[in-house]
């Protein structure tokens, strides 16, 4: 192909404002792992001076004439056309919210979050409420400006997960219901798993050690990347060949720090396998908040929950702690990765029941935009299905309702990519091993390379060239299909728990 | 005063070309920090981005307009009128360049600096003197283009140090070339110092709990900063509440810690210091790299290496580190951090040689922006200077005309307001002790808050409103005047060395 002079021009208004964006982004990380709490203030407005350039640019009347020329262009190849059709869908999306709506939203979300963070504080979910309340009403009104075909929370999930849809969540979360229920029930039956060997002393040092230990048996560059302490955990890309995560740690739960590490890590794999050549551009992008989630939960799940992974892990373990852990048997320790209990935080939640917690919240998101429940009702619906699907009331709104940011930041559609995260993630490591006959044996030898390698080539690479269950599609040769993560479940846990569920 | 539209809108302007020069500096400052080495490429391209938005703000016609409109406006206050005529000079001095003559100078840059780095490596100044001869023809470019009334150099000058000139360096530079050779001369022949106590083996950990200390015990906000590590220590500034500074250690050097942490806390309380209401605009600014190499100089040599500091400082030091310095005496130490010795790397110089190593680059400087000295003619002239004045001669290049990075920056001007510093240093310490009578004896308890509030009020919080000279005359009655620097050395080094100077 030649020199495309209108596709150069594209690029360049592009990798501006993904320079701008990625600073952004380093301004971010800065804040939350090393700047000093009087920076708050000006580091604030650094970012929204920032994130308004990259705004300008990327909402351009130039790059709306640029987008329109090139769609009309026949000389471009397929990766050309690919980013073209996303960037035309992505300011297509963008046009749609009139100027005023967007700073409407932008002024109620920093209102919204500062009344989550002093309700919290009181522990008290009616501080909260009202902020909610116009928060639902400009979701509401957000749906219906970016229009929809079907139900109105279609819209608010394209942001998150571009092509998902009320009935495809349905369908994915009947299998939650019909399936997880039975499981969990003679889960809760069976003998209990004792996981009080993650409570002992683990020196701070030593867990960070392990951990980059692991980081680095999974893939990551740390040539390209570095870990460092945060108060929540986070995976952040400045570009492909900078990608950091962060992690916390507790002397007395090493589980924390460590399953923490290897979930930021499967993000992080999944930055650094984007193409650098697209840099910017959509295909150098993640397809989607519930691909990039099926890339931690794979890696953090499937593989670090595994008895495969720590077939080879755990003697390492040992080794390094043996007051600790002498005593404790590879078989212990396995059950204790995968304990299974009912409980009322999501992010401490183990992957059975993580589920149900999610189900909760997108059965409230969807009838707060569709009208059918109102803010006042919130807090009683939320503890009724805490009951009915966990068995469990929350004593407070700190450890119920009030336990999430995300609906402080009006991120109403960003939960279900949670869910679709695990699914997804089940059906990937189910496709690897059908496609890498010894894969588990090349996992208790601490050989996940080929792995890797199949995730950078179906998965990473293609950046957001496919939608999600197209990608899906082509790496596993169906689309999403829930039986992979509940054959996965039935399997794993009758091990861990000696119980059949065929019975 | 009522709101003015106009100033609101340049003061709008020129915020969010700060905020873009502050994302740069923390761009920057991770990147000698944190960065992982594949990042550099985009981090490359992002900077580059940023400064090109920021550039884009600060020469726009709007920029221009406003400022027309504002220098016409009688309804301003002092200060806005002082921010308006500094914004004026430097758009003025902008346009002057240009835009082919900006990018001829930063490709050049760019490719001298690859020069000098390569030929750093292989210790031969011919692989850099052909970059360098097209930086000096540049610079008489840049010169000629901003125009000069008697020198070409004090348009370069002009750059670090608004307002000097050739006439007054050559004043200051002649107090060096007369008063510090016979001082040198004395010091050379008289009982050296035995500096071995620093040699001793000092854990990096300590060093750098007791830098810390030090830093607290100034008055560095920590609130508004952290210290980090960095191949060469600086600081950094993101606005006055986020100020940082980095340093380096030695297990086998604890001088090379200490005194660049006091340095670069001097430095960094004078950002500290500045004003936050004035964010962006000039009187937001440091005046200078005179006045602020001045108040690290103050902080590094007027006071850290006075034996007041060290009269608080040395029983904490060598309680901390017994084994090390239980048998040095407080004096033995003091005279320790005051060894005089010729050398040949200037930023290992005492306070005393320094100036020669200053003296040395500003006479070739000079000559090549004056056309009186040829490229081909520097390495032997500069061997020819370090004979005459330091009575030694590099053996190579890398310890020669090869260890600044300032030139292949294409920085001409930029050597001598090290000398400035030290020499505003002295007068401000000295008006400091006539204005705080007990000064001297609040430094031996170890309080310097009397002193950084002198400081903060008489340099500090003025900004750029005042030219460094104007500033100096407002802050100790007269302009710079070399006698307090020499009279500094001659009482201070007369102790040390037991010589009498005035024999």
């Amino acid at each position: 192909m030649t020199d495309n002079h209108n596709y150069e021009e594209y690029k360049t208004i592009l990798q501006k404002a993904a320079d701008l964006n990625n600073a952004t982004a380093v301004l971010s990380w800065d804040q939350e792992v090393y700047m000093p709490p009087k920076g708050a203030y000006f580091r604030g407005r650094q970012i929204a001076t920032l994130a308004g350039q990259a705004h300008e640019l990327l909402t351009s009347n130039q790059l709306s004439n640029l987008l329109d020329e090139l769609q009309k262009d026949e000389g471009l190849n397929d990766l050309q056309k690919a980013n073209i059709q996303r960037s035309h869908e992505d300011l297509q999306k963008n046009k749609q919210l009139p100027p005023s709506f967007v700073e409407e939203l932008s002024t109620l979300t920093s209102e919204c979050y500062n009344a989550w963070i002093a309700a919290r504080k009181k522990n008290d979910f009616n501080m909260f409420a009202p902020f909610l309340k116009k928060m639902v009403a400009l979701n509401r009104k957000k749906a219906s400006l970016f229009g929809y075909k079907e139900h109105p929370y279609d819209a608010l999930l394209d942001e998150y997960e571009p092509g998902a849809t009320v009935a495809m969540l349905d369908r994915v979360f009947d299998g939650v219901k019909s399936e997880l229920p039975p499981i969990l029930k003679k889960i809760t039956a069976a003998t209990q798993v004792d996981d009080s060997c993650f409570g002992a002393y683990f020196p701070k040092d030593s867990q960070w050690n392990f951990s980059i230990e692991v980081l680095q048996a999974m893939g990551y560059d740390f040539e390209a990347g570095r870990q460092d302490y945060s108060e929540h955990p986070f995976t952040t890309s400045f570009s492909p060949a900078d990608v950091r995560v962060t992690t916390r740690v507790s002397e007395h739960d090493f589980a924390s720090l460590l399953w923490s590490t290897i979930h930021e890590g499967g993000h992080a794999l999944y930055e650094q396998g984007l193409p650098e050549s697209e840099y910017g551009l959509p295909l150098g992008a993640a397809a989607s908040l519930g691909i990039h989630e099926s890339q931690s939960r794979l890696w953090e799940n499937c593989i670090g929950r595994g008895l495969h992974f720590w077939k080879h892990f755990y003697p390492i373990l040992q080794a390094r702690f043996p007051e600790q852990l002498s005593n404790v048997t590879l078989e212990h320790f396995y059950r204790a990765a995968n304990k299974v209990q009912p409980s009322l935080i999501r992010t401490e939640a183990d992957e059975v029941t993580y589920h149900f917690h999610v189900l909760i919240r997108y059965e409230i998101e969807k009838a707060l935009i569709e009208s059918t429940l109102e803010v006042e009702d919130v807090r009683a619906r939320w503890n009724e299905l805490y009951q009915k699907y966990l068995g469990i009331t929350p004593p407070d709104d700190k450890t119920g309702i009030l336990q999430d940011i995300h609906w402080s930041h009006g991120s109403f559609g960003y939960f279900p990519t949670y869910t679709l995260g695990s699914f997804y993630a089940a059906q990937f490591f189910s496709k690897a091993q059908d496609s890498i006959p010894d894969l588990l044996q090349q996992i208790e030898r601490g050989e996940t390379t080929e792995l890797l390698n199949w995730l950078r080539d179906g998965v990473h690479k293609h950046g957001r060239r496919y939608y999600s269950e197209e990608l899906c599609e082509r790496v596993t040769g169906s689309k999403l299909d829930t039986s992979h993560f509940l054959t996965y479940i039935t399997e794993k846990y009758s091990k861990v728990y000696g119980v059949d569920f065929t019975e």
